[in-house]
């Protein structure tokens, strides 16, 4: 059937099948996708998928879009928090706290994931959803990357873009499963990615409905609720789809669980890792980094048949055209 | 626009417009719903609303399927606790859960929701969910109703099959908001309903992942996680789609909140509860029911502007076609 197709526009003058991803190099890693691909939507073969069962599932921080020096919510909970401490000193009620409004990135670093949740939280409680996502619009309206002046949602893999492009024309249906909170990333993954605010999870902070003042509102409170890291992928993914991906993206070791879980579905899958290789284009770091940090993954995707994506040789470009500092 | 279609429509021989709603009498809340969706899917209105915001959400209990004597999925658990303490009556650690497999329903009713949650808990963990879900299956494909003898999914109300339908036909993504769990509704929620695993939300377990025995799996733990009912249901819609629904339908006071929320966002809303009028051909409770208790939601529908459909009036048929015992 597909090849019927094919070469019925072959046989069209003047009409040349586009290449979906432009940004890729011809590489491994860009046949292995097309064949996964092919494989899925082509009803004469033995691994075709129906498009209810095309799910296609994306880490964000490193997978979609940067994440160095830091995670990007994590600057915008620092410049909130700056914020909120020269109206109030007195929300600064812990060290880490006083370390993220004072800017002192190695005493944060040294807190963890706790100091980071109690930063995170501290800053995105005390105020309605629709509050919040207006402060991170602001934010992403004005505020530039410290090293490459770009704003934040400028700074998107445009060959995942094209992946993802490609997914949904291919009749897949795409999904965020980031360790990023969930209504921190659908203020910008419609946008950016074509991915409407339902197929964005997330970590998720606690939260309310009240009648304030007469007005019905779901407030953001203090504290996580759901934290959609490593182990949490899989039980969001089961929570929130209902069914397991065929396909799962990631770049870190906070992916390993979701890629391992999708891809021991039975038929056809795909896991893949972006593997951050390009200290020119982007930024070179896996095993030792404090953020996006790759090390099980990096040792087991050969033997568990995962792509691992060299951003450096399998990329043409990493930044969308146009991409430049504000 | 509209207009226009509907007069060449008119104009063409033999093609008569389908009614939407056959099951529905030529009454009121007939004909608030067709101008409703008239008003927002006509581009040529004040009130249109582009497709992607045409949210309905849909509680299930009492407002798609049927509720009494008690809500099915806790005749499926007392099924289950009965096979589970046959096999080992050491799973019998309370009284409540005693009185349950003993089928004491009135002890069971005076433990209240507390009660009926360790049940459900106690018979809805230990297992994945895909074992969960294949008991559930087998437990609709031979469990029969105490009173109609029908099988449980066949006692979907006929009327809002045609509205779920209608709705979709103009636009709109339909979702379950319910205060039944999660995975037990999505085991029928697409035969029954036409929707999806993803468009359900329901109340969910605790649940982990882990490889067992070199299998990935996402297991079924006890104790509840999230509890889908009342202040519960704006926080879940918020939480797993994101937008304000424009249209929310419901049955019971757990309604009531989703049905505030949902009218109280700008421009056309429409909030509908089903109240269980027609003792000849389904039941008749509100105010006093211990399921689907509808008591604060009668008293203020109206000042609310709430579709109050009244079952008995409204409806020219309840059960589907060809719907009998089994």
């Amino acid at each position: 059937m597909r090849l019927a197709v094919l070469a019925l526009l072959a046989a069209l003058p003047g009409i040349a099948l586009a290449d979906p991803l432009p940004s890729w190099n011809e590489t491994d890693a860009k046949a292995r996708i097309i064949a996964f691909v092919d494989g899925v939507t082509d009803t004469d073969s033995d691994t075709y998928v129906t498009p209810a069962d095309r799910i296609a599932v994306f880490d964000n921080d490193g997978t979609l879009w940067g994440e160095q020096p830091v995670y990007f919510q994590f600057l915008f909970a620092v410049d909130r928090l700056k914020e909120m401490a020269a109206a109030d000193p007195s929300v600064l009620t812990s060290d880490v706290l006083r370390a993220a409004a004072a800017g002192d990135m190695e005493k944060i670093a040294a807190a963890g994931t706790d100091g980071l949740l109690e930063i995170v939280s501290t800053t995105h409680s005390g105020m309605s959803v629709e509050a919040f996502q207006a402060d991170v619009r602001d934010w992403l309206d004005t505020a530039t990357h410290p090293e490459t002046g770009m704003a934040y949602d400028a700074m998107i893999y445009q060959p995942m873009l094209e992946l993802l492009s490609y997914l949904r024309d291919q009749g897949f249906t795409t999904w965020i499963v980031s360790g990023g909170g969930l209504h921190f990333i659908r203020v910008f993954s419609e946008d950016a990615y074509n991915i409407p605010p339902p197929q964005v999870v997330g970590t998720t902070g606690n939260a309310t409905y009240d009648v304030i003042d007469g007005v019905p509102t779901v407030l953001k409170d203090p504290g996580i609720f759901f934290l959609d890291d490593k182990a949490g992928k899989p039980v969001a993914i089961d929570a929130r789809i209902g069914k397991r991906p065929i396909l799962a993206a990631g770049n870190s070791d906070g992916d390993f669980e979701m890629l391992e879980w999708t891809t021991a579905g039975e038929g056809p899958r795909l896991g893949l890792l972006v593997h951050h290789t390009d200290a020119e284009r982007e930024w070179a770091y896996d095993r030792e980094s404090h953020v996006g940090r790759l090390d099980r993954g990096l040792d087991e995707a050969e033997a568990r048949g995962w792509l691992l994506v060299d951003m450096a040789e399998d990329w043409a470009r990493v930044w969308p055209a146009g991409a430049a500092a504000r």
